[in-house]
């Protein structure tokens, strides 16, 4: 959950929240219902319309159609974490079963689908094409991003450039939208629109850092899944970018040849012990504490406010939160 | 392949659709860009945007948009179609490889999800709302037709009411959106559109009872699947829901023990032989050309032309096909 400094000053808009959600995923498909009321039950942290409703308060007082954007951006997100879950096989998200553990992969991919048709649908109900334009932006560049990432096609997948490519385009874009649809609803001016979008970018690249960080170093219990997922799937993040710039060209082989997948899944132990003398981690988190500060210093460019301090607060917990 | 005889008068618009189809997809990621080309190559029958370009011209003379709505459609369709082959573990589509079959489940997935996205684009680029809403509600409904075919939940899978309403929603409301949509490209009456949607649901619902029998009777090389698959799949069509209406008690215990999967696979050949020796096929394409003949007599509606001449060659053939 997010600290109460964070959703304070927007409590009424998150209840707003719940409720279109629900309303928004009705069905007359019991299966249906069941499901997408327990995706919504096991809730994540909803940081994602928080910094759209926050964003929405910096660039006026009264923003509209901002819970709508919100729920679009949410169940988007949502729709994509359940197919993340069914390519990657997960059998849990924040410690309960996924929908594919329940209901197998055939229902839960239909249901990822679903679900982006009703994030579509709430896109709509804004009335707002330029709500339906991020949404459809922001969607493909997420599939794109996570399509990059599985096939490591025209990235080295030890060159951070093509890293920060990857979560650029799977988790900054969303931030990045939400704030966008934050100053949309307040018919905020370009300037105040462009910087809103780079706070986003600038928030999600540190999220996405800590996410990667935590995935290597965060307590089992608090992630609700398994550590060292990415590793395990061989996904090259930055702790591992960053324990291989200070590698040894043996330590560099070893990687390597694991990640072509020709060596034993027992070199795992290995690998993530070199993490560890490297300080891979460490490193890797502070790059997101550059991205935090620079985050800080895009939101000082706006009035002080209850909604600015709420920000500034939501910024520090994205990089020093434990799950 | 259409016939001639149904395509020949929007040939210029199903070119243009080629073109427009290889320009939404493009990517800067190789692998997206090798997938989206292989899955255009491995063309369908472009079936739905022809249907959308004939009615956009019952219409009027002077159709706009209808390229960009048709290519929504298609990409739309296709989007299912990469899904439905992850869900239904199919490794043959129109006789190639599918993209799991190749590429595997998790980038397919993906796959679906970027198409799905730009099928969204094109909606948004027609610059009509309408268009969008139409979209938005096809993409529900066929999500959710498929979910209510795959859980049997709320319905009786032994009930010809249940099957009618999965068809209606998975993929007669693709039919009856495609003529909408060529409706709405021409600014049609309300009149001449409510003719148009049933026109396309009447369409819809004879294309996949035909689809249904096919995959009971169809020759296996024109298919390009496998025989019987949908049996295997413990998914019930109508040949199955006719012989059983004609079928003894035994012989009703015989298939609800096979569906509900207690008994052992051999029995799927004591089944299809049922299903030969009770004329289900036969039966059933009885109820597909009572579609047909609903669909003739809407068209008659409208007036006479070289469009409504390929509408009536193309009602004709979606019962007579053999692939």
């Amino acid at each position: 959950m997010l600290p109460d400094a964070v959703t304070a000053p927007i409590r009424g808009e998150l209840e707003e929240l719940e409720q279109r959600l629900v309303e928004l995923v009705r069905s007359d498909v019991p299966l249906v219902s069941r499901a997408m009321e327990y995706v919504l039950a096991n809730r994540g942290k909803r940081i994602r319309p928080v910094v759209l409703f926050l964003c929405s308060r910096l660039a006026g007082d009264t923003p509209r159609g901002h819970v709508t954007s919100a729920a679009a951006v949410e169940l988007l997100h949502t729709a994509t974490l359940i197919h993340d879950d069914v390519v990657d096989n997960s059998q849990t998200r924040r410690g309960v079963p996924t929908l594919n553990a329940i209901w197998g992969n055939r229902i839960s991919v239909l249901l990822g689908d679903y679900m982006f048709a009703k994030a579509l649908q709430a896109a709509l109900e804004t009335r707002n094409p330029l709500v339906l334009e991020v949404i459809s932006e922001v969607s493909q560049r997420m599939s794109q991003g996570e399509l990059r990432q599985l096939s490591s096609d025209g990235i080295d997948p030890l060159d951070p450039e093509g890293y920060y490519r990857v979560i650029r385009d799977k988790t900054a874009s969303l931030f990045a939208a939400s704030c966008q649809l934050g100053a949309l609803a307040s018919a905020a001016s370009q300037s105040e629109t462009d910087r809103l979008r780079a706070l986003g970018e600038t928030i999600g690249l540190a999220f996405q850092i800590t996410d990667d960080v935590l995935d290597y170093v965060g307590h089992p219990g608090k992630m609700g899944k398994p550590p060292a997922q990415d590793l395990r799937e061989r996904k090259v993040t930055l702790p591992l970018l960053k324990a291989m710039e200070r590698s040894t060209q043996e330590e560099r082989q070893l990687v390597n040849g694991f990640l072509r997948g020709d060596s034993e899944d027992h070199q795992l132990e290995r690998i993530l012990e070199l993490v560890r003398v490297r300080g891979g981690a460490e490193a890797a988190l502070d790059e997101a504490r550059h991205f935090q500060r620079q985050a800080q210093e895009i939101l000082r460019t706006f009035e002080p406010s209850p909604y600015r301090q709420a920000l500034a607060e939501l910024i520090d917990f994205v990089v020093e939160r434990e799950n």
